[in-house]
């Protein structure tokens, strides 16, 4: 029998994806589950339910809401926070470069530094210079990545994942999936892993 | 300086309201922290947010997730659950018979005892007749707090409430307030109560 492991949906847009971003390496490892990561696109997950924007920005009240939360549980989680001038921003090089790094063992790293760049620095992750920035602050050469993103089998597994994220019945970000259980939110991490771990 | 208090939003037509109402006696009692029960009605809040059927039926995929959810959480929370023939209910009644009750020792029973004929025994909490026979599993008199449901300080208190959950920026439920501070979804109770007695 496959060990269970958890699979950890993300878009670089999404807010509550940060602080899951940070959370997960530390809590599935307490927890002795492995993880995948499964980068995605929430535009067409939205677009699929006839939303064209963040249903942050759709219901404004939601959205003043979300970003109070964010202060409240990254300063809990110890992450810097500050709301980004754009939001939400495209995530799409960001999910290419994090399939492009694959199961490199510094991906976890990746995936933070993408989001602090988002939600800590407000910078422009869609922009290569920017991307480029998080690799090199991991001491990795950004080229042979950035490089990658453009590579067709990489454009296709990111289309890929965010059908099958479709087809799993995700709806928004974070998500994580155990099998064919679905769990909605950050603050379903902590039921996924026991799931995964039972 | 006045004891920190937890108030608790709740409409019977939610969910997860259900959930909550279970544990907020439990999960308060042990935190030691004061609840204020407050029942309002999500119709007018979900108006003023252009929707006009719950968020749950307007996107099916969403819908989908939460019931396999209400399952899970019901199934680790020790709960009934049997998706109801209708949903959502029409939860008017119950708010005022909620009101109606006022601070009587019994009030989170009979809430609780509500949303169980809903979500458990799929009966039509918007009828006397239902409401009663929850009265009278608490063995209460029912007679005088179904006549209370049809005064005008009930009513208004209700229409109150509602108004008042709209102006503190709540849009769904359950909800709870620790002050200005506003806490969203049966997931976030214990963020809620650990904010009261900090």
């Amino acid at each position: 029998m496959p060990q269970p492991h958890l699979e950890f949906w993300f878009e670089f847009a999404s807010t509550y994806s940060y602080v899951a971003a940070s959370r997960v390496p530390r809590l599935a490892g307490a927890a002795g589950v492995p993880v995948v990561y499964r980068p995605f696109l929430l535009g067409p997950v939205f677009g699929a339910q006839g939303l064209t924007d963040s249903p942050f920005n759709v219901y404004p009240v939601k959205g003043a809401y979300m970003w109070r939360d964010m202060e409240r549980l990254c300063a809990d989680e110890g992450l810097a926070m500050r709301r980004p001038s754009v939001f939400p921003r495209n995530g799409l090089l960001g999910a290419r470069a994090a399939i492009a790094v694959g199961r490199e063992p510094w991906l976890p790293d990746f995936v933070l530094g993408v989001y602090t760049a988002n939600f800590a620095e407000d910078l422009e992750i869609s922009k290569p210079e920017i991307v480029a920035r998080v690799l090199r602050g991991l001491g990795q050469d950004p080229e042979p990545v950035l490089a990658r993103t453009q590579d067709q089998d990489v454009k296709d597994t990111l289309r890929a994942n965010t059908d099958e994220a479709m087809a799993k019945g995700i709806f928004g970000a974070p998500t994580f999936t155990v099998g064919t259980e679905v769990f909605w939110g950050n603050d379903r991490l902590d039921h996924a892993l026991a799931w995964a771990a039972r």
